[in-house]
């Protein structure tokens, strides 16, 4: 265990105090890592199962040493970085579901107010009620919230690196960016650089979509195998994970000469985000930033086409809470880590985006990117 | 809806109604994909997370349609194919636990007996227990996989697409597999010539690893950036989606002349393969299966190598029920496929390994796959 992990258990412990909460179950997912260093696998589109799946996790009790609980498959296979703590191993003869009422009953004798990670499996809630008939569950989530949302030096560290990541990754690719490439090549050439360059894999599914007049594709089709031409700007949706920590980026990239309304709703774009940066100050919410960021793209004629949030905070998960949003009333801090991405996505017509992750200082917010904003029409 | 999604939710209601159970919620995952054709999204190693996200789903109740329960963000952009159904839709400035608690009541006024997905959100579960105080919540995992475990006609001949383009895949790449080739270059390939051949991504993270005398690398580190030697076999563990359907498969490829150990373990992992396809027949367990796979190997005196189940059944999820393996006695059927996936992994010694998805007919027990499994050795 790091120092790192050490102080974030004492922090979680004095959270969990606080909150009543006698014992919380923490499943493998980023909660976990921050806590503990349990490395997360990599995702799967189709579901992995192993014999007593549901248990894998941690049992976490002020003042104690975390209990892993993991199925003898995971340990083995999914965990080569090894697991720092004491492990009940639930190997495929076993009875599950007694093992893990034992080491419940061992960990948490008592416990009556049980917290679970948001995201942990419905069916691990099951065998935690079954396991303590009459506790109550409760969702954790805004509690680790709390603790991971404000990210220390560390941290920034890591998220600095994703985002420096991606804008090599970007610079290296923009060239390829001409008709007659297709967007499914450039998106495999992403995955395959940010790997090269260290990162573990996509922070999330990487988006390469063309909008334009010369198609009238909307943005919530991310990638396809369509051959780019001119007469339309490319969107790109990617991110790094470096030592755990994501980053999330943007860009448009237009191929041909571009039209007058092009080169006006990109200009709109860049002068949104900044507006975004420049609200985004200690003691301002995050509504205020969307609504900043907002007002530049309503006011120049293009609102009904920002179609979603400004961003979102960003750090071991791609979307944290807060989001930078309508109904997000949470006040900025220093360490606050998020994406400003405002977008005109207007099919058949224009589609721009622009998406970078900013801190929160004491002074002025600063991006973490460095890639240009500037307009680029290839070929 | 289609045909098959109407006779999938007739199936279904009875399943609940022998199981008592009043209405089921689905998360947007395979169960839901499979009764409704609400697609999954592509996965994501940092979470995604909207306002209201927890809500995302649809209650079934007997008799009636699906309703649909979808966060703004969710039915806008991660459902290019739309929805086929009704739909409640919560934004960002909604109250959604009043929204979701006002669905449920609306679905299934009565309802004490809720069903629940096994891998829905514990938020989600707290919410269902908020939305109903005294409501016992069900895991309708076992209820769903025997829907789904057979397959019909019409799956198989995805499974069949999804098993030819890996194999496809692997001819393509495997003359790259030489000496000086980094394993992320051939994952790399692989991930860009899947998608090209149609597949909508990798089923699962694309594993390709060295293993051999020359390097002491072990199986739980599944893709490196290490440069391939001689003298090591190369294993492939990837799989493809065609329609939502996913293929598992994997070979191993050796680099330079294989010496007499090699040779002898890639014909005893051929063999134990043959020997569980043989087993697999109606009537027998999984077990069954394991077992005569795994004999092969222990005879031949490798059985300390081969450190994991024989195999998992296979069809929208990667890993279904029934798994093959020791612990589960679940009676094989006509339609059912699952892999079968011996392996002898040996750190610094040997790694050998081979997979393919079978299906169980009357009859033999037949591949999908049809990459030979002769011993290549290239360079």
């Amino acid at each position: 265990m790091t120092p790192h992990h050490a102080a974030r258990q004492t922090r979680l412990w004095a959270a969990l105090d606080e909150a009543g909460i006698d014992v919380l179950f923490l499943p493998p997912q980023a909660d976990l890592e921050y806590v503990t260093g349990l490395e997360r696998r990599l995702p799967s589109f189709g579901e992995i199962g192993y014999a007593h799946h549901w248990v894998a996790g941690a049992l976490i009790v002020p003042g104690a040493a975390p209990v892993f609980v993991l199925p003898r498959m995971i340990r083995e296979f999914d965990l080569p970085a090894g697991v720092d703590g004491d492990v009940v191993t639930v190997s495929e003869l076993d009875d599950g579901a007694a093992m893990f009422r034992a080491a419940l009953d061992s960990a948490a004798p008592r416990a009556t107010r049980i917290g679970i990670g948001p995201r942990a499996w419905a069916q691990t809630a099951i065998h935690l009620l079954e396991a303590r008939p009459g506790a109550q569950l409760i969702d954790a989530g805004a509690l680790t919230n709390r603790l991971r949302r404000v990210k220390d030096a560390d941290e920034l560290d890591l998220m600095r690196r994703a985002a420096r990541l991606v804008d090599a990754v970007l610079a290296d690719v923009e060239p390829f960016v001409v008709a007659g490439a297709t967007e499914l090549d450039l998106a495999s050439e992403i995955d395959l650089r940010m790997r090269r360059l260290g990162s573990r894999g996509a922070s999330f599914d990487t988006g390469v979509w063309s909008m334009g007049p010369s198609t009238a594709r909307d943005a919530s089709v991310r990638l396809s195998n369509a051959v780019l031409a001119p007469g339309a700007g490319v969107s790109f949706d990617f991110g790094a994970i470096v030592d755990g920590y994501c980053s999330d980026f943007g860009r448009t990239v237009h191929i041909g000469e571009p039209g007058e309304e092009y080169v006006r709703v990109h200009e709109l774009v860049m002068a949104a985000q900044e507006a975004g940066r420049q609200a985004a100050r200690p003691g301002a919410t995050a509504a205020d930033v969307d609504r900043a960021t907002r007002a530049v793209i309503v006011d120049g004629g293009y609102g009904e086409w920002f179609r979603h949030r400004t961003g979102h905070c960003i750090g071991k998960d791609v979307h944290e809470l807060p989001y930078i949003s309508e109904e997000d009333h949470t006040v900025l801090e220093p360490g606050m880590s998020f994406t400003i991405e405002p977008s005109v996505f207007w099919p058949g017509r224009v589609g721009v985006r622009v998406e970078d992750v900013f801190v929160v200082t004491e002074g002025d917010t600063v991006s973490l990117n460095e890639h240009p904003r500037t307009l680029v029409a290839n070929g």
